[in-house]
C-alpha cells in the first residue's frame, strides 16, 4: 500500500505533517510518500529516526496557499504538492492522498484531476462527529452548499458504506438532520428525501434533530453541506467555549484550584472524548479515488490518525465498495446531465 | 399594562405556569391575565400570598395539546386558552400574551388571530442565545423553515430592534450566519442576502461561522428557521453532553468526588451561565402584537422570566417600534402580493 500525503498543507506544515508521518509508521503498514519541497522535508525527516525504505519523497515545486482561489490554484499550480500527488492518484500509483491544505482546492482538484465515481452527482466531505458515546459520521461537512434529494441519497449511502466498512459500526442507523422527528417537518427538499431514504435498503432510522445529534444514538447523519458545516463547526464552537469557561472556573480561586487539580486525571479522559485529533481526516467521498482532508490545525496526532483511517479505506476498498453500490441502485438509474 | 398568560400551556401546567405567575408579579409592574380553567387556576392560586388585585383569571374550557394539528387546532378550539388569549391581544385588551403551548399553533394563531405587521411577509421565532460573555440574539429560530432574502432582511431589522430595545444592547452587531466569513460564501440565498444586508441601516458586520455563533462576538445572528431551529437546539444538545460527561468524570472516583464538592459554588456560576431559562421566552415578531414562545418544559422562573421580557416588551413599545422601521425602509417598498 502507498498512501501519498501533502507534506506541504496545513497551518503547521513541514513540521507537523513529517513528524505526523513518521508516527504513522507505527500504525500502518506500507509505504507514505511525501509530497512536496524536496530540501524542506529531507531537513524536517533528519530529525527522526525511521525505516527509510517506508518513506520517500516526491519533489514539487509549488504550493497552494489558504487564499489561493480554488480552481485557478488547480488549473494554475500544476506543480504543486497537492496537484501533483492528486494526478498521482488519478494514475494509481498510490492508494490514497491525504492533506491538509485549502479545502476548497483540495475539492476542486478532486473533482478536476481525480474525478468523480460514474453514477455520483456530488462528491461529500464526510467527517467523524465525536460522540459521548463513540462517533458518528457527518456528510456532507461542508462541500456542496446547495443540493438536490438524490445527491443527499448519495451521501447517505457513501457516508453509510464508510461507517461499516472505516469506522466498524455494523447496520449503521442513518438519520436525516431536520427541525423535527415527523417526516413532514423542514424544507421540501427535506421532505422529499425523507421519502427517498424510506424507500431505500439503508437503515434509514427517520430524522434527527439537533439536541440528539451529539448523542450517538445514529451513526450517520445525513445533511446538505451549508447545515452540515454549521453542525460540525458550531459543536466545536460549544464545546470550545464550555471548556474555556470551565477552565475559568478552575482558576477562579484557591479552592477551584484544587478541586481542578483533584479532577485533573478525570478531566483529560473527558479532553480526549472531545478530540477531533483521534480521527484526523475526512475522505472526500464519491471521487474515483481516496481523497482525505485533513483538518488546517492539524498536529501530528492528527495527521498519524488521518494516514491510518486513509489506509483502513484502502484495505476496504471503501472506494470500489461505493462504486459497486451506487451501480446496483434503481434510484441511481437517471441519464448523466441530471447529475 | 395586562400581561395575557396562557396558564395551560407547557408540560408542567399549571402548577409551573401559575407559580410562575405569581413569582412574575415580584419583578413586572401592572396586572396579568391567566387564560385557562378556572378550576384548576384557583386550585393552583390558593397555595401562594399574593395581591389578588394583580392577577385575574379568564376562563376558557379547551386546550390545544402538543399533537394538535396546529392550523387545525386554532380554527376548532375557538374556546382554548391560546385562542381566546390571541383574540383578547388584536382586540387590545391584553398588552402581550405569553404561552408555553403547542409551537405550531401559537405561530399560526399568531398569524390568523393576531395578524401580520404591515410590511411583513414573515413572522419570526426570535431567541436569546446564551453566550459565554452574555447573550446574543437569533432570529429565526424556527419559525419558517423556507425563506426568501427580503425575509432575512426583515429578520435582521426585527432581530436588531429586539437586542436594542428589550436587550439593552446599543447598536447592536448583526450577522449572518454562514460556512464562512467571505461574502461569496453559502446558497445562492445567502449570497445575495449578504449583499442586501450591506446596503442596509443596521450595524451588518458580515458573516458569522458556526464555531464563532457561541463567543458572543456578534449580537444578532440571522438565519432561516431550518438553520437557525438547528442551531438553537444543536447548543442544547452539546452543552446537555459535556456538562453529563463532566458529572460522569466527577462522580467516577473519590478523588473526583471531592475536587467536584470543592468545584461546586464555581460550577454553579458555570451552570448558570448555560442557563436558558434566565431569559425564558421567544418573542413572534413581525406579529401585529406582542406573542411570546415560551420552552415547552419551562419551569415557573423560566415563566417569571418570559413574563419580565414580555413587559419589557410592552414598555419599550417594540410592536410599533418594528412597524414604524419596516414603513421607513425603502427595500420594504414590495407589493403585498410579493410578500
Amino acid at each position: 500500500m502507498k498512501i501519498g500525503f501533502d507534506a506541504m498543507g496545513g497551518d503547521h506544515a513541514p513540521f507537523e505533517t513529517v513528524k505526523g508521518a513518521v508516527e504513522a509508521l507505527e500504525i500502518v503498514e506500507g509505504e507514505i510518500i511525501l509530497f512536496g519541497d524536496e530540501t524542506k522535508i529531507e531537513q524536517e525527516l533528519s530529525k527522526y529516526q525511521y525505516d527509510k525504505q517506508r518513506i520517500s519523497i516526491f519533489h514539487t515545486t509549488e504550493v497552494i496557499e489558504n487564499d489561493d482561489k480554488p480552481v485557478k490554484a488547480i488549473k494554475g499550480k500544476a506543480d504543486s504538492s497537492m496537484v501533483v500527488g492528486l494526478k498521482k492518484l488519478r494514475k494509481n500509483e498510490i492508494d490514497a492522498f491525504v492533506s491538509a491544505g485549502n479545502t476548497g482546492a483540495l475539492l476542486a482538484g478532486g473533482l478536476l484531476k481525480v474525478g468523480r465515481i460514474k453514477g455520483i452527482g456530488r462528491p461529500a466531505l464526510c467527517t467523524i462527529y465525536p460522540t459521548m458515546s463513540g462517533a458518528s459520521v457527518l456528510v456532507d461537512a461542508g462541500a456542496n452548499a446547495e443540493v438536490k434529494s438524490r445527491n443527499l441519497i448519495e451521501f447517505a449511502y457513501m457516508g453509510s458504506l464508510y461507517a461499516e466498512r472505516v469506522i466498524g459500526i455494523s447496520n449503521p442507523k442513518v438519520a436525516l438532520v431536520n427541525i423535527g422527528a415527523e417526516e413532514t417537518k423542514g424544507t421540501s427538499l427535506y421532505i422529499e428525501t425523507h421519502q427517498m431514504l424510506k424507500d431505500t435498503d439503508l437503515n434509514f432510522v427517520g430524522n434527527v434533530e439537533g439536541r440528539d445529534v451529539p448523542s450517538g444514538k445514529v451513526d450517520v447523519i445525513v445533511a446538505d453541506g451549508f447545515t452540515g458545516n454549521i453542525i460540525l463547526k458550531l459543536t466545536e464552537g460549544v464545546a470550545l467555549s464550555i471548556v474555556g469557561e470551565l477552565k475559568n472556573q478552575i482558576m477562579k480561586n484557591a479552592l477551584g484550584k484544587i478541586g481542578g487539580l483533584l479532577l485533573k486525571k478525570n478531566l483529560s479522559a473527558f479532553k480526549r472524548q472531545l478530540d477531533y485529533s483521534e480521527y484526523g481526516g475526512a475522505p472526500l467521498l464519491g471521487v474515483n479515488g481516496l481523497v482525505v482532508k485533513a483538518h488546517g490545525s492539524s498536529n501530528a496526532k492528527a495527521f498519524k490518525n488521518a494516514i491510518k483511517y486513509a489506509a483502513i479505506g484502502v484495505q476496504t476498498n471503501l472506494v470500489s465498495e461505493i462504486s459497486e453500490k451506487i451501480k446496483s441502485l434503481p434510484v441511481f438509474e437517471v441519464k448523466e446531465e441530471e447529475l
